[in-house]
């Protein structure tokens, strides 16, 4: 069994979100004073891969610690979408084949920067037609190799299309070293109670 | 396939180890002042479910993100040790058939507390007579049921000798509901950097 580690590294210099600095890894306790070490975590519950609930910008919608696992637990489909400028639409999602239940992860020119990096604002996204389209299809959850799915629609159209289809978006995947293949996926938040989101653990398995 | 979450929910006021009052999940962004909910999360590394890494307390130890996967990842027995008092010997593991390369959870009376009680300082812990043992049958990870393998031995010997041997300890697991038999375990901890530990999420699976 191959283990791919798929998860964004977690440091005190992350790439956040427009550059929020919200990310602090503290040492508490070290061999200078101690017998032991211990650290500290503060940060932001979208760092790095995490996975969005739909109470994320739905006001009745379930929290991270509702959503059934088996969505995020499964098999999954790399997309290789690496040449695809700007957004992701419709037409850059027909040709492959989708089928219900499955979870589609978008492979893009995102996963070449650095997991430290700041902040790209022209990231590539999904477009609202492109999330119709997914929730056309019927599958459970979707991952995007960026800290966000969507960007400059301020309804966020995207959220909204995915969590009403009650699809699990997964975001901040590093997919630069995954072949564009079919794997399990299986992708652990944190058991945060009543929240929006919760940060994530995703690992690839090829058998 | 049936998930069953042995996972410690994490609140505010979860129980932390000697009640370090270190948890925190602030609301950031609520409906009252925003088109979305956001949240943030401050807490201790050893915070409910968690994986200490041998740099927890060997010099040279690997850090948390250096461990690898397949060690948290298959076959597991959970044991039933509900009826012991105060720690778990050799003597209460002898009769139990511990192979090579096994994932060993050990459900004890502390699944009976609840998950936001203060903190109980007499839970039930693995002595080093309990540790030398299972590392003599080179099993991969352990697992309890309270927020350390250990307590009240000032040389931390539990740890070290299972640190000494490979195994990786996994701490705060809630086993309460669940039956002493074998399953899949998946446990995956936060891809922290260079630290001696990360929260985590742990399931099981039943097929």
């Amino acid at each position: 069994m191959k283990i791919i580690d798929i998860s964004w590294p977690i440091t005190s210099d992350i790439t956040t979100y427009k550059n929020k600095s919200d990310v602090q890894i503290i040492q508490t306790h070290s061999w200078e004073t101690s017998v032991k070490r211990e650290s500290q975590l503060i940060c932001g519950m979208h760092t790095g891969t995490h996975i969005d609930a739909p109470a994320h910008f739905l006001k009745s919608g379930l929290t991270v610690d509702q959503l059934d696992l088996n969505s995020v637990i499964g098999p999954a489909q790399v997309l290789e979408l690496s040449l695809v400028t700007n957004k992701i639409t419709k037409q850059d999602l027909v040709n492959f084949n989708i089928t219900a239940g499955a979870i589609i992860l978008l492979k893009t020119s995102n996963s070449n920067l650095a997991a430290n990096s700041l902040f790209e604002p022209n990231f590539v996204y999904l477009d609202s037609s492109g999330a119709e389209y997914l929730a056309s299809k019927k599958i459970k959850a979707v991952g995007i190799d960026y800290l966000g799915i969507e960007r400059n629609q301020p309804e966020h159209n995207t959220h909204k299309i995915l969590f009403s289809a009650e699809i699990i978006i997964i975001e901040g995947l590093r997919l630069a070293h995954v072949a564009a293949e079919n794997y399990e996926l299986i992708c652990l938040p944190l058991n945060i109670v009543g929240q929006e989101a919760a940060l994530a653990r995703a690992i690839l398995i090829k058998k």
